[in-house]
């Protein structure tokens, strides 16, 4: 990098670092910005930039005024998966019960069913436009959990898929482990049976395979006990794994304590978490991953505590939760919306829920999530007369250009 | 037409006509769906299809397996206006109050404001994306409402942007002269005067014009009496023109009875309708034209009585509101989403609710809404493989392809 120039300018640009400042959205008064080799190089003004720093062949985009804020961040979703349950949605409104839907094989087991069923092809291409979705909002770097595989090869296979979409899309995709997301079928009645599979067997396998990038687990009454998540994370200290935990969503099993001791990037969902919770996720640095389309979408009434976040400091990040059952969704601004309606963050926390935050809460901050010199050059440009508008619009979607620098040297 | 030959085919389809019907969604049988000089001519099965019944030049797509419903009616918006609000949204969440944000310049009027000083070039520069976007989601036929100009020849001119906008989109485009929607600053405390001025100057020179194919009115106590809009709808009855109300939104002021009085096309929001209501307009034929985005961004809590709606069979449609202070979305599908997350229609009477019930609350039932023989060929083709998808994605969009069949004609 040391002398590398610039080869590709942005020019007549507002731009929103999202890094901390005392300027909202992390406002500076830069109107260009200069990238070299896939990352930022250069912010300033373009009377100040001499000619020799440009590379000779240097790409020049006039924005015309245009906002660039960084690149967004899903840092929670479950994109990769096969089928849909739209019609489990439709008996319900109808009057179905729960028990008549379970009889008819829907539920979170149909999706395992049908992943399963699944080729890695036919996966990758169910999944394909969802990614293409959030990639047209803006999103340059996505995480995607497995988790309806719930055995050792449909659990890889999941993996696997999300690490090819990564490959053949101009996009990071960073792979999450949730082996431990709901009993497999083979295994009912004995979740410590499934819980030391998935510890010895399911979760070292993937990780030799370079394939898990962190350990996640749902830690409810209706999933896995807090003593069981204790074991796996265990595991995943050893194997030098971090890990997240899905906690506090619809009963408080202290799950969000327990993550903080495990030095964990992120609880997520915490819609039940108590003040002890928020203070040792303080403490640990634990990131607060916001899901509001799972909120929305199961009509839930007790919100997170997000003013005990704020008080103690809590950095809150927040996610679409794509996936089939409770958050069928692929849109970020659509979630900082529900963010404010129905959380009231405001819109620069919403902003900064997809952006800097989200990329502590995938233990990527140093090279993504602000734009600061040095980073990677993960931008995405708006057609708006101010930030706020990003979270303001009920699912607008005002992107101009998505640019991922890491393509522009790959190519 | 008699006689005319088929000049576009879709092949390979699976159809929701959306008509009455005892099949779901007007499902019928037949997998392919001709269309003549821009109107459903057939349907049927490829194989009962003579080619002499086919034009020389008729094109043939392909939708293997793909959804046909019939084209999105988005029945209440206003699209048009210039400017946005989303810094007043913001000086809210950060806790300023309406005095602080009045103050300075918010609410409605400030819309006005922005709205009055910009050229019908600018107004239609800023409006056209939005339409853009609805049309991107599968819209077809767009009602426009004026009442951001408040005086003559502000409402004018956004009904003469509106006419605009249909001639240059392939999308059809219906008037509504809203003049009664908010008291103008000039008339502060004479909203009598107002109401005069509206009834004697603005409706009827906007109907000398050609531009009004509806009068609508905000019946509300922050807004204008049954009383005043009683007045109004006279002169629309005398004009022979259609009426609309914003009713019963914040309150019930027993707009919904006046409304069906005056055989109204529709009652919109309803939110605080009582049974009463509901009787009248079931009698009249009035449609209750429901808008859950309103609803969501004011965090309003009193839900429209949609059961009974359904008991008395009231047609229900959906609107998106489109509008800068109280809905600012884009997306019909949000809306279907909406409509079921949070009033728990079924994903049928959603779709419903966007088209044939929607044909209605403009008066056009006999010309667009379902797939039926001699219909408009408004058409919006899903990558989906079950219409319940349309409805619980939250604010996905699996348009594959909008086919305006009057637009073909025309070239
Ligand atoms: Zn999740
Ligand atoms: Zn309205």
């Amino acid at each position: 990098m040391a002398g590398a120039k610039i080869d590709q300018l942005f020019t007549n640009a507002q731009i929103a670092t999202m890094a901390p400042s005392s300027a909202p959205y992390g406002m500076n008064d830069a109107t260009a910005l200069g990238v070299t080799a896939g990352e930022i190089s250069w912010m300033g003004h373009l009377d100040d930039l001499e000619s020799t720093a440009l590379a000779k062949n240097v790409v020049v985009t006039d924005l015309e005024g245009r906002w660039i804020t960084p690149g967004l961040i899903d840092c929670h979703t479950h994109l990769v998966y096969a089928g849909n349950r739209s019609q489990e949605f439709e008996m319900t409104l109808k009057g179905a019960s729960y028990e008549e839907i379970a009889k008819k094989g829907g539920g979170i087991l149909s999706t395992v069913a049908q992943t399963r069923s699944a080729s890695e092809a036919e996966l990758a291409a169910s999944s394909q436009p969802r990614l293409e979705a959030m990639m047209a909002c803006g999103v340059t770097t996505v995480e995607i959990k497995s988790g309806y595989g719930l055995d050792t090869e449909n659990e890889i296979k999941m993996l696997e898929v999300a690490k090819q979409l990564g490959e053949i899309n101009a996009v990071r995709v960073k792979k999450t482990f949730l082996g431990a997301h709901a009993l497999p079928p083979e295994f009912a009645g004995d979740s410590d049976g499934y819980m030391a599979k998935v510890c010895h067997e399911m979760l070292p396998t993937a990780h030799t395979l370079g394939l898990v990038d962190a350990v996640d687990a749902f830690c409810e009454k209706i999933a896995f006990s807090e003593h069981q998540v204790r074991q796996l994370f265990k595991v995943a200290s050893r194997l030098e794994i971090p890990v997240k935990l899905h906690a506090e969503q619809l009963s408080n099993l202290k799950g969000a304590e327990l993550a903080a001791h495990f030095k964990a990037l992120s609880a997520d969902h915490l819609e039940y978490l108590d003040e002890q919770g928020v203070k040792a996720m303080a403490k640990a640095g634990t990131v607060a991953v916001i899901l509001p389309g799972a909120f929305y979408f199961l009509r839930e009434t007790q919100k997170p505590p997000i003013d005990l976040l704020r008080q103690y400091g809590v950095p809150m990040a927040l996610a679409t939760d794509c996936n089939p059952g409770s958050s069928p969704t692929t849109s970020p601004l659509l979630m900082m919306n529900m963010a404010a309606i129905l959380f009231r963050l405001t819109p620069e926390e919403a902003l900064a829920g997809f952006t800097r935050h989200a990329a502590a809460a995938l233990g990527m901050e140093s090279e993504i999530g602000t734009l600061e010199i040095g980073k990677q050059a993960d931008l995405a440009i708006w057609n708006i007369e101010h930030p706020s508008e990003l979270t303001q619009g009920i699912g607008t979607n005002p992107l101009f250009l998505r640019y991922f620098g890491q393509d522009h040297v790959n190519n």
